[in-house]
């Protein structure tokens, strides 16, 4: 284990109903004037976006709309919303939706208070020491934005999609209501099933060595939901496998599951110019980024491959282990291939160079990745 | 999985070397004047409260020495505490040592803003919504009190042995140095992993049903701390078990093992008044009683029982998961009988009475104990 600081100040606020208490958590926690950030519509459609607002107003919390946040959330819309926080003095944010959304929030949050161009956090130009408070009303189990310091922004111009990670960020409270995600049509169900499974392998494989306690509790995440994940499938209103889910996606992410250990973070910079080329769901990219990564890196370091097959999915081997995860990914229908994927002729020249351009030469840290390396992966993709 | 609310603000400061930030951590976080509390003398003799004074006048906290806080605490030293805090108006409190350090300056720091009896919220009599905010620098792994808003304090006029858990007491930053722990005596080192392995167990056993990922990471936890204990036992200056089992234990108690679940805890009340009673260390006592309660509870609701063994101790059958617990027990030289423990003529009618009259006529949630069940139990414990 190496050294450590963790903190998770997030409140979670998890069961039925509980959006209708996010009045009174904003103003206790954001303030008497957020930026309501949602996304195309669903919330809308659904109804939610109404209660919120119903209760913010009972709450006398202020807002001001900013709606249309769309996937791969860009810097445009941050630019925005921070001139809109600044207009109308706005002393929080509220994020109604998935990880694109509450990623947004976080990163108009950080740019209100900051001089310069908010995209110097995200190219690394500058150290983010404060951020407007964010809260959370989630709709979407996956990206774990919820209990994280992250948000992954995607720059237009070059089409550089890039995560900062900075407990600043990290949510005053989060509403989880798995009632919330039961209208999820099952694609972007398991797209977050597999990105969230994605937030524990790349802790998971790690070059520190003696993290027992850490591996057996990424090792029980990942079971549980492997084993739940055909019911949420299969049943898309069993609320207790929706609430397990739900729940497995946050501690994916919220850092419990890293504690102790260098992490990797390959898969991730790999399927970010896959989405910011290609433009395709997060979580259907990692389908196929995982298990060629993983094969990949098994042919130099065997070990945590076996140890995840033969803890996680009870078989032996590299092969049958890549294989599992595979026949998991595919039992969901999640893509294995980046022709499954939608991606019948990728330039694997452009992926490689542009993700060493964003990441630099050697990525990751349970096996660096070169270019030579992350050629090898992405072809194991085809 | 039930309806949870769950906030866990502590800083975990974790390995190596990490005391010497205690003195900007407590100007951070505990104000410019604390009650700094430790044992017997250990923490002496090792040097180490010498250093942390170091640390505090390096970053100009002035400091009340308040010393000699024996195991199993109790109410007379918190009055002595409050009362100093009160005199010498200070900000905040740092606990120096194991969970009784801990559970004291939880006490005292509860206290001091209180105008009544501070017992009258061990007594449930009034709800703590403030206190003065406690640090830890920890050298025992086992209470878990270091991320956990639980104290327990015993109040000496009729030995009442009370827990009392409220967010307010949680500690602003706990300061994790597994090498503090390798000078710990092979007893005290198995106490605490009893207790850790207990604080999982009270959570994992549960009425609540589809807690699936909660489930499987406190399986983790337990297969962990069943697979580190004995390399912690034998090699006692071995970095990296001591670092797993030290980890453990703040998970264990920290809340991340009972999210979303009813919690049960009728060992650990049966287990405080045997220490009370005969002033037995609270390890040691919950070595002999859970063995004893899992025993009886797998004639009622044997399910859980069965799932225990099989995941975590890899056998099949109630007899079998509760031999192979008492086995674990035993191979670290704990207890599992009352005669074990010392206790040869056990007064059972007194300890029953007095279980019921702390706790109620019914105690616990996962199958519901009355005085006719808890004298069975005790008399599983010949």
């Amino acid at each position: 284990m190496e050294n450590f600081d963790y903190c998770t100040p997030t409140q979670y606020v998890f069961g039925r109903g509980t959006e209708d208490r996010v009045g009174g958590l904003s103003a206790n926690c954001l303030g008497n004037k957020i930026l309501l950030c949602f996304g195309e519509g669903s919330v809308v459609r659904s109804g939610l976006l109404e209660r919120v607002k119903r209760s913010l107003g009972a709450a006398a919390v202020e807002f001001i709309e900013f709606g249309g946040i769309q996937p791969n959330p860009t810097d445009d819309r941050v630019y925005e919303g921070i001139d809109l926080c600044r207009s109308h003095g706005v002393t929080g944010l509220l994020a109604v939706g998935g990880g694109s959304v509450i990623d947004t929030a976080k990163a108009i949050a950080g740019g209100v208070p900051y001089r310069g161009d908010f995209w110097d956090f995200w190219a690394g130009k500058a150290v983010m020491d404060r951020a407007l408070p964010v809260g959370v009303v989630l709709t979407i189990a996956a990206a774990g934005s919820e209990g994280s310091g992250n948000s992954v922004i995607t720059k237009i111009d070059g089409a550089k999609k890039v995560s900062l990670r900075t407990n600043v960020l990290r949510p005053r409270f989060s509403i989880l209501n798995p009632e919330l995600t039961m209208t999820l049509p099952a694609y972007q169900t398991a797209c977050g099933i597999v990105d969230m499974m994605a937030h524990i392998l790349e802790r998971y494989f790690s070059p520190s060595a003696d993290c027992d306690v850490t591996d057996r509790m990424c090792e029980g995440a990942l079971k549980a939901i492997v084993d739940i994940a055909p019911r949420v499938i299969e049943t898309p209103d069993d609320y207790q496998a929706r609430a397990n889910i739900m729940w497995s996606g946050t501690v994916a992410h919220n850092g419990i599951c890293g504690v102790g250990r260098i992490e990797d973070w390959t898969s991730h910079a790999m399927e970010h110019e896959l989405s910011a080329i290609y433009g395709v769901a997060h979580g259907a990219g990692l389908s196929v980024v995982f298990p060629a990564w993983i094969a990949y890196v098994a042919r130099i370091k065997p070990d945590k491959v076996l140890q995840l097959g033969s803890r996680v999915f009870g078989v032996s081997g590299v092969d049958a282990t890549v294989g599992a995860l595979k026949n998991f990914n595919r039992s969901i229908s999640m893509p294995v291939t980046l022709g499954e994927l939608g991606i019948d002729n990728p330039d694997i020249d452009l992926l490689v160079r542009k993700l060493h351009e964003t990441k630099g030469a050697l990525i990751g840290s349970y096996c660096p990745t070169d270019a030579h390396a992350s050629e090898a992966i992405y072809r194991l993709m085809l």
